[in-house]
């Protein structure tokens, strides 16, 4: 590995293994999985949850930066018959920002030639959707998003289990068959963001009707950030639990910084093209063209990126409802796009090229996220005229896209109290055709800056419950800074509380197994299953430890909270265990003939308050 | 000051000045506000929030630990002529917990005779509130609920104002009145918790019509901390917001750190005293007697405890139906009654004896906060039988308690998955009569050890969203350890996230000015405003330093998130300040001209990128 080779972060997480489950209809088909085990002495299977970490926490798979990753869904995009490669643009001095020498990053060492449609061919898994076809993607997402579950399936047929939820309307399957899939994706409901020139990933489905996702975003900025940095952030975070990544750079280097990261990315990867195309106009808005825009649209499109964020709906005539507002314009794209706009007195160029840039999309399968340029950024602006004015034209948008077979995920907010966030929620399903929705947040009072990550946990959790499909995180960072690696690992783990939370609230049938085999752990002082079950387990260990760090304390059947004497969960044990071997009233009998129910600490093995000793 | 004396956190938080206003009622009431300026350029008036820091934030103040803080509220109990001094009960070496020596915490060195009720009398604030009197209390939290917004009352009755939330059926009026917190407490629908031998305490309101309040969690273990760990933390809460605090200590010296506690709290105490009660049984449940119990509650009364939490719910025929559960009893008090009442088969003497503890609360006006011994540790176990029998037991003795003139809130859930969280909301109000609710958390998953502040945060800003009049906050230590002084300061500002949340969503008139202010300080790159509104502002400062250390670049209209040429705001400001001079179309007309917006950083004074200079 050379010098310049970033170090990324690898190993599986404690206790997990990396499973794969095979297709049926598509045999090839090898779906990741991670298996987390328990104690043996739990009685317990291994609880399998979801994992968009990609290669790197494989042990059996050597993975080079260098060499990016295996390219798994090439043969099913050549068997379809419906691409053809060819020579592709060339890399211009403007695509990194005009940067030389020692300042422009390295091209990624590897270059494949570019595929697109073949002519009149739509690629896109929403045409081979309505067409009646089910893709390997389709049925790689279906086993995916079963968890293994297909026994729950049956338990819940049999009336064993019960769904526990409200949907509002979503309507979540028992069981995830490859037809549902389909279906879903034909509708519009979902989406599936895999372009063409991105083999790589692992594809992963955007839905109502599935688990709940989530994005972070990484990318520099002109102020801050490297190559380096920037690839290590995005198998951070996908090791975190990162459903997509978003590479929102802004800096120099650009296009050589995200091939290194899609060449890598086991995960969709979204972008905003109108940042790149800024900075090819050296940062005037003004001087904006639908020509620059469109060269880097196909630019993106042929290094692999699987959505691009595109704030169609910025039209003239809604930027002066956004003069009387707290805080204006918030979305940097919305902001460029309405400088443009004033500047040439003009419609925006996106909204009269949509079309165009639709037959570019439907060529490559890149998905739209329909961009949310006049969100709120206050709460004071939550739910105005100038948003919602927006998201009408975003669903008109919606159906020129699907006419054109391109699928599309349409943006939300922002800063909106939690008053007005159902309204939200269900102004977007009407006014969009169902499309999956995708919000920052929201973020539900402004007040906590350097906890944004917080405060827009809250509204993300309500607005996934309420159906928003895929959440886009916030880190401590949000308003003050670009985030770092810690800031991104924290922004994931607060967004993977967000989405699980909305799950469970929704009645997802896989959702509640890992809580019940956290909490059984929990209650059974498996102290190490209790780490390795929960979403951190470095940190659950670690926080555990500050306090009482021996080897022996993971069999204590307390913790430094309470102590031996006063744990509960302790004290409820030794009542349930009497209460189950003997029935109430022989209980009660042997209670007064003198019978110790309190176990001395030495006879469990766990130690006494302070004077811990190793065990022998 | 000697050695022993803790050193506790002093001096006012940024651009922050304590400012009282006066009684008109009572005169000689002076109720301490928070006034956080603005730069003066911003042409806005001084933000008024709410404070319990106590004089340690007022530079004019010097608060010793040793002397405790001033006694303000003596004269007013003794002005009402019901109450009589008494020699007091001798602190017992099991009070300590038999700590000798060295391990013994020295008393407090001030030691007042404590008062108690003149036979027949019933000193508390809702005995008061029933005879139709207004109290000094009384005035005190209606002058500190309305944050000066005297002014803002009169604008929303001129019509300038919309009131916008829904409140679900709380009836949060523009403007408190000292008869409306008479009215409310006498109702029983809010309770001012203030023991009268707590003269100390700066008077506060519970209640479901008034700002969400939050509690911080304090107290030692068998494993660790010490007192003046806990004086610090007690005092560090406050400081970052919170109303109230409870002593849980569960080791030794109980009962002298609880006195250097209240000695020296300008907010309400709460305590569970069971633990102290099983400390003298050296820890064995079944020992446990009402005659033990007894005697605590009036060690504590005569301390000045304002609040006890009581497990009174926790009844001998429900017990069964917790053998079902996940994670069986998790509250410590409650798992210690039901192993005495299940030993000795017997009826809790908690319900058996509350009307004699109604008799002790109401001759020292201590509050109830009727426990929640069966709430749900688990989703698994969330909305369940044994918890809901619980709640009705509660709501029945709210009734008792209320016949003899005590102040009662009710406490809640703990573990509840989102979609059931707002049974809980409607169950409570129904069942209890409109007491005030009281939650912990509730935590909306399981799966997060290591951030319950924010899987609970989430479920907080919900339930108090409904109804719920304060929530107990929950640190990154919970399930884990006992928290340190971080994890109180992380765990408090999660819950005043979740509290204001609260309060935006329910239209609370006083709520969004913060929101608004900060937002504008955000808009006009006032960094320091922007800071210093916030909840944390050293942390804001602080994150944003990291990336843009220079004093200069708190001039900057960008930030290391975006840049110089990304940040939204600086391109919403040039458009706006266009727009508003001259008007759309002159504007464009300009932009043809070749006007320039980009306003170079050298004449705003803002650093170029990495280039940046001290200001000349």
């Amino acid at each position: 590995m050379n010098a310049l080779t970033p170090a990324v972060s690898t190993g599986p997480l404690p206790a997990s293994r990396k499973i794969h489950k095979s297709g049926v209809l598509h045999p090839q088909i090898r779906v990741p999985m991670r298996e987390i085990s328990v104690h043996p002495t739990a009685g317990e299977p291994p609880v399998i949850v979801y994992d968009p970490s990609g290669p790197y926490t494989d042990p059996t798979v050597e993975t080079s930066i260098e060499n990016g990753l295996a390219r798994l869904r090439h043969e099913w995009i050549i068997a379809r018959g419906d691409v053809e490669a060819y020579d592709g643009r060339h890399v211009q001095p403007e695509d990194n920002g005009f940067a030389v020498g020692e300042r422009l990053t390295p091209e990624f060492p590897i270059r494949n030639r570019p595929l697109r449609a073949k002519a009149g061919k739509a690629v896109t898994q929403l045409a081979y959707a309505r067409a009646g076809i089910i893709t390997p993607e389709m049925e790689f997402v279906a086993i995916r998003e079963n968890l293994g579950r297909e026994n729950l399936g049956r338990e819940i047929l049999r009336g064993k289990l019960q769904r526990d939820g409200e949907a509002f309307g979503a309507a979540i399957p028992d069981f995830v068959t490859p037809e549902f899939v389909r279906d879903e994706v034909a509708r519009g409901r979902a989406i599936i963001p895999a372009n063409i020139n991105h083999p790589e990933s692992e594809p992963m489905i955007i839905g109502r009707n599935f688990l709940v996702k989530i994005n972070a975003n990484i990318g520099n900025s002109a102020v801050t950030s490297s190559m380096a940095e920037e690839v290590e952030k995005m198998v951070w975070a996908i090791r975190w639990g990162a459903d997509t990544v978003m590479d929102l750079s802004t800096g120099r280097n650009i296009h050589n910084i995200r091939d290194w990261i899609v060449r890598n990315a086991p995960v969709p990867i979204g972008t905003v093209p109108l940042y790149q195309a800024l900075e090819k106009v050296n940062g005037i808005a003004e001087d904006l063209t639908w020509e620059v825009y469109r060269d880097t649209l196909v630019e993106q499109a042929e290094q692999g990126v699987d959505y691009f964020t595109i704030h169609a709906g910025v039209r003239l005539h809604y930027i002066p409802l956004t003069v009387g507002r707290v805080t204006g314009i918030v979305s940097r794209g919305g902001s460029i796009m309405a400088k443009w706009c004033l500047h040439h007195h003009r419609e925006s160029f996106l909204y009269e090229h949509f079309a165009e840039i639709c037959d570019i999309c439907r060529a490559y399968d890149v998905s739209f996220s329909l961009g949310d340029g006049l969100r709120p950024g206050s709460i004071a602006d939550a739910n105005d005229a100038a948003q919602f004015a927006e998201l009408e034209t975003l669903g008109e948008l919606t159906q020129i896209a699907w006419a054109k077979d391109c699928q599309v995920m349409i943006e939300g907010p922002g800063h909106v109290p939690m008053h007005k966030i159902k309204e939200n929620m269900d102004k977007q399903l009407a006014v969009c055709g169902e499309a999956p929705c995708y919000t920052l947040g929201p973020l539900t009072t402004d007040i906590a800056p350097g906890y944004d990550h917080i405060t827009s946990g809250i509204g993300a959790a309500m607005i996934g419950w309420f159906g928003t499909a895929m959440l886009c995180y916030v880190t401590p960072k949000e308003h003050l800074g670009l985030p770092d690696r810690n800031d991104v690992k924290i922004g994931v783990i607060t967004y993977k509380i967000a989405a699980h939370a909305a799950d469970l609230a929704k009645g997802h049938p896989a959702a509640k197994t890992r809580d019940d085999a956290l909490s059984r752990a929990r209650f059974e002082f498996r102290w190490e299953d209790q780490f390795n079950l929960s979403l951190d387990p470095e940190t659950a260990r670690s926080f555990h430890d500050q306090t009482l760090p021996k080897e022996a304390h993971k069999l204590a059947h307390f913790c430094s909270m309470c102590g031996p004497k006063f744990c509960s969960m302790r004290i409820s044990h030794d009542i349930r265990a009497e209460a189950q071997k003997e029935g109430m009233a022989a209980m009660a009998a042997k209670y007064r003939e003198g019978g110790d129910l309190y176990v001395p600490a030495e006879e469990s093995g766990a130690p006494l308050m302070s004077e811990a000793q190793e065990p022998s």
